[in-house]
């Protein structure tokens, strides 16, 4: 395990390449360093000069004493490799290479060798190519970003090299506060997922921020467990912004409805936006609320009604109750101020109102959060309001979560700064302060999760038998009665059904099985589109229907195609319900992942769907069946239900053939009030043995799979 | 007509209520005038004293000589009548009511009163209950506001008091210029469309910006012209936000997904923030793009993405030839910056890089818009790419619009701030400058349209008939076979079909309209489900069916409902298509309105429908079937495909019957590549003929409705 404090908790820090020259990059880090107030011993080096800003500078880092903790190395990338190996030589713990010219310019042998020489030295490696990173906490500046960050309980990860440095200001100017800001670049051997699990344990970091444009290793990101609240903003959500990203960090794309995907299931939360993403971060230092009712106190009725359409939008429920608001709170207002949620105190109220109003709401079990609205008038100073609410949190225990808006000119914007930096969200912008209670909410839901973890249960052996049978074959494609048996032995739920080779057979089976009224579909590992062939018959009534259409149906067939081998025919009890659909695809970066949607044309024209990455268990099924849009056709809707627990148990089911398959689409899943059948299930297999799952084989304690006969 | 220049460009103010006591509002008012520089006539109006600050008191308005263009009055309500009859008595041209107390707290008859004595003496009249107004061309700060403005050309129109206040503040802060600051209050005479109607031929107004809680008369709004770029930010978009707002204004609620019809038919922007609403007026003075492909500019790749995403969620096209793109823009780039779109001039770049890139994107006819990105890097201050921007834009002569967005520090706010001022549209959020982009390609599209003036077409007579007899017979709702022939007659395309009085007549119509295969649904004003008691028959193939069919249903119904009175029966022929909807629905605020949608679950799950109100033309029918979410399936889905013109036909004619209906529902409108087909439409009259529509009765040159027998 390599040691992470190295790089942000070093007693010893070289620069290689600290130039005398103001111009040079080494030079701009040294000098951050210096003036940044780190405490622990600077080591400038330096091939000509003897000392740089005020410190004595080495020739090489082979003439310093052994045992630093950080070496930052901001030299030409031709000389990058060989100052690597006088790290490895002088036993530095980490080392954050600056330099850019590896992979991300196709240089990849380089960085390769970067890695090999940091692994074979358990050197925690940074970079290369980033701006550098700071802790706060030490005092320690170690980029050729802004000397100053505010500092604070955030921990701010990016993968940008500009817009880290551009945010670096932002934040500083915001009075963001930092507890660390660090820069991946090409990850050539830390990444996101170390990171994380290293400032899970540190007791400066509060709320992790990771801005990412794509995953180098989405199969080890899957394994990050996420104890701090997480928020990450991941561009390259559309079609050519995922291009561009791909091609500006040369990772693999990824599907971004995937990511989407992976965020949820580990519980972190994504925005959209950087200043969503800060705002976020500093509302989840809030505690979380205990129910959902939810309190307005304003001094205008406009910015209550913006402010109460937020809330309606992202489905933050606000207190409705008028009997019980009149009477907690009209003493708190003149006669025509309203307690009907939004309380509005009215402008004329003063600080006097908001004080009441908010001693109440803190006060008041039934009320788990607040809301707290002002617009600047000329009565009353805006930093009384701020100086009201922090007092009144902090008298309460800050025991529930409260955000503030407000809206005015500059006597605002100090009394938002004054929130802000006591811990209390504040913004002039309504939208940006209700995303941050939402934030706060989805979080505490995450906090709520039982954990669990996930495996994929072993392919039954008869499953295991057929897929190896159709291999044998040479087919990678399930026939119509294999799948739906493959899919039936691993718990898929399908409608009565039965497979016939002869008309005697279909009969008997259909009574049987009592499959009528049924759809006859004929088996032929050589007829791809069976209606084009009239190879299709629905709605048989009966015995005597089916013998017609039996022979019927092979005859047409045997004159359309000749040569074609019939096998025989499926014989599928016809049943009715919501299409839905459930799929598995393979993703690049996460491998495997299962898909649900509504079908038909909700599918087709609207995406409407949501993914989660193998494996997953059925709490998440469940959520992510509730992300569809049109969940409320499952809901119930024209006499039509869906039956959740039977789609949940498809969800699960169909995770065994994870590791086996290229790809499962089984549309429709027809699901109503009794259950749920997957009427039709197409099944891939991925023939590529070798190949066959480079993320799944990997001796992984998460995502371990169980051995099958494949 | 009132003389709205009496408010805004006056000779003569006087203040009724001007108080020596600096807490009174009359006071605040007085001094914002006198502070802000006004340079007309200034009289303080107070029952006591000689002078205030410095200016010489009245002791009434009888006391002033004749001919005050503007009185403001902020006194106690209960003496406001009484000053506005003295306002009448001196002639004054328009008159600002500051006082609350009338319409808002339910004190009706004094508004009006205050009304009637402005319409008897043709005074214009501002509020009552608003914070005053500010003209800064005329240095005429008349409200109770901060004293500063920052002058400039957008109009900000506001319903709220303590919002308006608030962004008052704000506005000054961010240095958005106004050309005027209007408070409407209670609106009891001047309102929105007199306000838009007089910016619109103001030489200082570029660009209008109305927060609206509430219309008081839609009718009247449907009648603005939109000439300049228009914003509106409407709140009351939840359900239970409306609800907040109607209690808030004691307006008429109105659906607020009509009132989006409405901006959009109007050619009115609706943002939902008002950092959105403000960005756009700003982003609208710039010269409109003469096509689509943009170009991105960036220092940064991180922050290109993230704009290329929101350029892909906003519909705005990227600029995609990468050999094109290669030649024009490698020479402002080092060897790793990329050509590609987002043009990466890279963070090492400076400003040389950009100025050379700049040059070519305004100067190539093939570049339609620009945007410029910029993180922020200790090499390069952003001022000096914010002259950079300023620079080649004038020098191109503004020939296509530029928006700007910029991450980091104070150096950076400088920077921004400096391109705002020079009016371009500049801000650190990615999200804002793009938003505003993409209102300016609105405001493109809207200018693009031929201006038209539609009116109702007159309902053709034999269709007048069948609605007076139904009347005649005490009903309200047609019947099937009355609904579809008034559909018919108005040019709604129906489905082949007939109504028969006995088996004998089906048999004939059915054969010589040639319907089979066809529905037949049994006609009776008793049975309302007809489905329930078999009044249904689906699929008849042939006469023989037909017959059969036809006495079985007949022997069916009279078992089941003896004293049903039985017509006859509707015969359809079946077709198949797309679901579609069509509705007409009456709105408190606007009338009736005419709405569309996918059928099926689309409506009823999603509520994806597009509502306008009558009367629109086909253009506009157009762009509100562009509105649906789900319109790709309209646009060619598996194998069925939309007849648009059918589709707009319907739009339009049904709106001949919006003046004598309550509700109307055509569900479904099949529609495939042939045709639409009506094939079934519940009409309920509006029976309540003396208030049969109040809006429409209007002597109203553009909402006039033909005379009709009804």
């Amino acid at each position: 395990m390599k040691n992470l404090n190295c790089i942000f908790k070093p007693k010893r820090v070289a620069v290689i390449g600290a130039s005398p020259d103001s111009k040079k990059i080494g030079h701009q880090i040294l000098k951050n360093i210096i003036e940044g107030g780190y405490q622990g011993e600077i080591i400038p080096i330096h091939p000509s000069a003897d000392t740089v800003l005020g410190y004595k500078a080495y020739r090489s880092l082979s003439d310093v004493p052994e045992g630093v903790d950080l070496v930052v190395i901001a030299i030409p990338a031709v000389l990058v490799v060989k100052a690597m190996q006088e790290c490895a030589q002088r036993k530095a713990g980490a080392v954050a290479v600056i330099t850019s010219g590896f992979g991300e310019v196709g240089n990849m042998a380089e960085e390769k060798k970067l890695k090999q020489i940091a692994d074979e030295n358990n050197i925690a490696l940074l970079g290369p190519n980033i701006f550098g990173l700071a802790y706060p906490p030490n005092k320690l500046n170690a980029s050729f970003g802004p000397k100053d960050i505010y500092p604070g309980r955030i921990v701010f990860i990016t993968q940008s090299g500009a817009l880290g440095i551009g945010l670096m200001g932002w934040t500083f100017m915001k009075k963001i506060g930092l507890a660390a800001l660090v820069c991946l670049g090409n990850k050539a051997d830390i990444d996101e997922e170390d990171l994380i699990t290293y400032f899970n344990k540190d007791e400066n970091a509060d709320v992790l921020l990771l801005y990412m444009e794509g995953l180098k290793d989405g199969r080890k990101f899957l394994k990050t467990r996420i104890e701090k609240p997480t928020v990450v903003l991941k561009v390259g959500r559309s079609s050519r912004g995922a291009k561009a990203a791909a091609s500006h960090t040369g990772s693999l794309s990824g599907s971004d409805k995937i990511y989407d995907g992976v965020f949820k299931q580990l519980g972190i939360l994504r925005a959209d936006t950087f200043i969503e993403a800060f705002s976020w971060a500093r509302a989840l230092a809030l505690p979380l609320p205990k129910g959902e009712d939810t309190i307005i106190i304003t001094n205008g009725g406009g910015i209550g009604v913006a402010t109460t359409d937020e809330c309606e939008a992202r489905g933050i429920k606000i207190l409705d109750d008028p009997e019980w608001l009149e009477k907690k709170f009209r003493s708190t207002m003149p006669d025509y101020g309203s307690t009907k949620n939004p309380i509005d105190v009215t402008g004329g109220a003063g600080v006097a109102g908001y004080e009441q109003a908010l001693k109440i709401a803190f006060a008041e079990e039934r009320i788990k959060a607040v809301i707290v609205l002002y617009c600047e008038t000329a009565v009353t100073d805006p930093m009384d309001i701020s100086r009201a609410v922090k007092d009144a949190f902090e008298k309460a225990g800050r025991n529930k979560p409260v955000v503030v808006a407000m809206v005015g000119g500059d006597r605002t914007r100090d009394a938002l700064v004054y929130l802000n930096e006591n811990y209390i969200p504040a913004s002039s912008l309504v939208d940006v302060s209700i995303s941050a209670l939402k934030a706060v909410y989805r979080w505490a839901e995450i906090k709520s999760r039982t954990s669990s973890k996930p495996v994929i249960e072993p392919l039954p052996s008869q499953a295991a038998k057929i897929l190896d049978a159709v291999r044998a074959q040479g087919r990678d494609i399930l026939m119509e009665h294999e799948a739906r048996e493959v899919m039936e032995i691993c718990g898929v739920p399908t409608p009565p059904w039965g497979f016939a080779k002869s008309v005697q057979e279909a009969v008997q089976i259909a009574e049987s099985k009592k499959l009528y009224p049924l759809a006859m579909k004929i088996a032929s590992v050589d007829i791809v589109h069976k209606s084009d062939v009239g190879g299709v018959v629905l709605n048989i009534r009966d015995s005597q229907e089916l013998s017609e259409k039996y022979e019927a149906m092979m005859a047409r067939i045997k004159k359309a195609m000749p040569d074609a081998r019939l096998l025989g025919v499926n014989l599928i009890k016809m049943s009715s319900g919501i299409e839905c659909i459930v799929g598995i695809t393979r993703d690049p970066q996460f491998g495997p992942a299962v898909m649900f949607g509504l079908g038909g044309v909700f599918v087709e024209a609207l995406k409407d769907v949501s993914f989660r990455v193998v494996p997953f268990d059925g709490a998440e099924a469940d959520r992510m069946i509730g992300e569809i849009k049109a969940k409320k056709i499952l809901e119930g809707f024209r006499g039509m239900k869906a039956d959740k627990p039977s789609i949940i148990k498809t969800l699960l089911a169909v995770q065994k053939l994870a590791p086996y398959v290229k790809e499962i689409d089984i549309n429709p899943l027809l699901t109503n009030q009794e259950g749920s059948y997957a009427v039709d299930a197409r099944i891939v297999l991925n023939m590529d043995s070798s190949a066959a799952d480079p993320h799944l084989v990997k001796d992984d304690e998460d995502i371990e799979i169980p051995s099958a006969s494949l």
